[in-house]
């Protein structure tokens, strides 16, 4: 298969937030990687391509995940009656501390690379620790799967008790500057975002450091931002000037911007005032209702964030989310909405499927650029879905067969992986 | 294999709904269908009988779905942006209606059957439709899983339309004595259970029918009760003498009684003078979470409910619930208890993993007799789980196993499946 072609089959694909396009027999074009869009029926100028026909099976475009611990996956599913504080200081400081030895880090990520080439994901934002030997393990590893990623070494200079905590601010960036140098020009799909944990694990002086770095190589951030209501007491304690968490990251310069946008996962407790300040830096939401519905934190407003036009997609957050199947991150992430209007506030309307489709593909995608969907110029990401398994007494539209896969994942499986048009999984090999 | 015998492997069951019992490499006896307990070390009495070593496969007792609506299974998972009236008429009604035509309920009670019989569930208290001659077949294909249940013929001669209604109270319970009297002797796992749909489908007449039949028969009764806003504003209308909607259910003398027990689904709204009805009655509550945040319900205080001492199992509800898996069912009712804390009530704590994992062996099990767990004298179902899909880096204990595969349920498969002794399913025939 080279890199231009055609997939035949049952096509679903974002048309902006409130719209889904389909076709049960429908075609899309993919020239050298990039999208020429969907068809009902296919344009004469491209007759001469190969078609691959997939007969009754689903395509739709590949799924982003905006926020994922790499490091956690090995301990997903446990502890999940704890809230965020005690987990985090019980579980997961304690499993990271281990990627200090790169043999562990070796193996373990072997299991989170493996997992990610198989799920509906095709561009991820992944957190690995603080460890400079066990993140280039990770991002060698990401690189030969095929799926687009940015990966973060962690900066942590307190509150990560003893095995898991950097000397000062200045080695934590003298790290990150050697980790930078370390891959630099070394990958095709796997690239560096700056990653302080969040603000109770960095001390004012590395946050700085941490802006700065980012000015001068050009290089994104990701974060952590009012995920609950214990963290958010506690960084109004540490920076005690700032108006809001949110306006604590500003204040450090590393809210980023529309050039080089912010990735923030949470956001449960934003108000008016830190949607603000995210939409006046293009900031993105990372999404993880799993996680926030896991750990106790809450629920976030979405459907505010995505009216007021703040950037969002949805994440994972394996291990506080249990697991990177984006289809149950999506029914967990609208059973969230529906129920955030129906106890929080009747105001804020339930996330209808259709944006919940969106902000799994084109909302997610848009971080990576102009990748999500099916239209012409697009990244040819997509995933080539088999529900057969899912018995039915008539024939079901695309638009039912998209929706019911995502409420009932276990019957479906995927086919056929693509990343700008290049096959990363098959089932059959 | 005959009917006494040894199961060996990870075995785990509640001892009480605080605390669930491990044994990593433990014995499970089974004598003519009966537990007679787990163990850490065999008892010598025990010697004789056959061990079935499952190795390092995880062995837990049957689950109980107290509440799913067979005819609902071929379309689940769509429609679901709608809440529960438009729900009803616009996608279930229609569907049900054609359960008239025996031969489309021939095929489409075959995927349900068989998915039931493939799942964790080994006791199931179903809903069929209006239809006795469905109704028949859907029991006699349900004979044959060896899943032990309760099916119901629906009950429901008002608001269901032309072509999902009964002609009078008179003709349905008429219609009700005959199905009786046709599977009267019938069956040894399939039971009958009188059905009114809810208040809105049956008028008064109609429910004191099933309130007199159900004492002169000796059949339980299941309903629906306190589900959503719009249905109990409806319910008040329809019977405006009564004090709240599980009393309407008390003055038809439907409640049913300790002997002869009522199970009633959702109670999202039950407030204490329901709760008190419930508790008088000893009446079953089949919680729905999956269903209840589907159809933006609600969520039911259960764990207020379980403090006080009401009898509740868990529901998988589907087709409001998207599937008959518990262990999503668990995952989704314990992400419904977190959220009723965080956003509604924090005077009442999340459910704990050892409650869950009682409410959905145990406590819906008690609605079947000694069911659900594994001491001396309890019917023998259980389930053994293959979870080595699941990689880890270090040997998880039997109680973090249990909880992940509930939280990652995507990853685990089961090997085999026994009711009362006998094996229903496996995995490798």
């Amino acid at each position: 298969m080279n890199n231009s072609f055609i997939l035949r089959g049952g096509i679903a694909f974002s048309n902006g937030k409130n719209n889904i396009i389909t076709y049960s027999k429908g075609y899309v074009v993919c020239v050298d990687g990039v999208c020429k869009g969907a068809f009902a029926d296919l344009p004469d100028m491209y007759k001469g391509l190969r078609v691959y026909d997939y007969g009754n099976n689903l395509i739709i475009p590949g799924m982003s995940d905006l926020h994922v611990h790499a490091p956690q996956y090995t301990f997903r599913g446990i502890g999940m009656d704890e809230e965020l504080l005690e987990w985090l200081s019980r579980y997961t400081f304690p499993e990271e501390a281990k990627y200090a030895n790169l043999d562990y880090a070796i193996k373990a990520y072997t299991y989170f690379t493996e997992d990610l080439r198989r799920c509906f994901t095709t561009r991820a934002v992944v957190f690995a620790t603080l460890h400079n030997e066990a993140t280039i393990e990770l991002m060698n590893q990401l690189e030969k799967t095929g799926v687009i990623t940015y990966v973060g070494k962690v900066n942590m200079d307190r509150n990560g008790g003893e095995n898991l905590q950097e000397a000062s601010a200045e080695q934590s960036l003298k790290d990150t500057v050697a980790w930078l140098d370390a891959i630099a020009g070394k990958y095709k799909n796997t690239m560096p975002i700056l990653t302080p944990r969040f603000i109770p694990s960095c001390s004012d002086e590395l946050m700085r450091g941490i802006g700065k770095l980012s000015k001068e190589r050009g290089i994104p951030i990701q974060s952590h931002l009012s995920e609950n209501k214990s963290e958010i007491a506690w960084v109004q304690e540490l920076v005690p000037e700032s108006t809001c968490y949110a306006n604590a990251y500003e204040m450090f310069d590393t809210m980023g911007s529309k050039e080089l946008p912010t990735i923030m996962a949470h956001c449960v407790y934003s108000d008016r005032l830190e949607m603000q300040i995210l939409k006046k830096h293009g900031a993105y939401i990372a999404h993880c209702a799993d996680s926030n519905m896991n750990l106790t934190s809450g629920i976030a407003p979405i459907k505010k964030f995505l009216d007021a036009g703040v950037n969002i997609g949805l994440g994972t957050d394996v291990a506080a989310g249990s697991s990177m199947n984006m289809l149950k991150t999506m029914l967990i992430s609208l059973q969230a909405s529906k129920m955030y209007y129906r106890l929080v506030d009747t105001s804020v309307k339930p996330l209808t499927f259709e944006e919940m489709f969106y902000l799994a593909t084109e909302g997610g995608g848009s971080y990576f650029g102009k990748v999500g969907t099916f239209k012409d110029g697009y990244d040819f990401d997509a995933v080539v879905i088999d529900d057969s398994k899912m018995f039915s007494m008539r024939d079901m539209s695309v638009r039912e067969r998209i929706e019911r896969m995502c409420y009932n994942d276990a019957d479906v499986s995927i086919r056929d992986k693509f990343v700008k048009g290049k096959k990363i999984f098959s089932a059959i090999i």
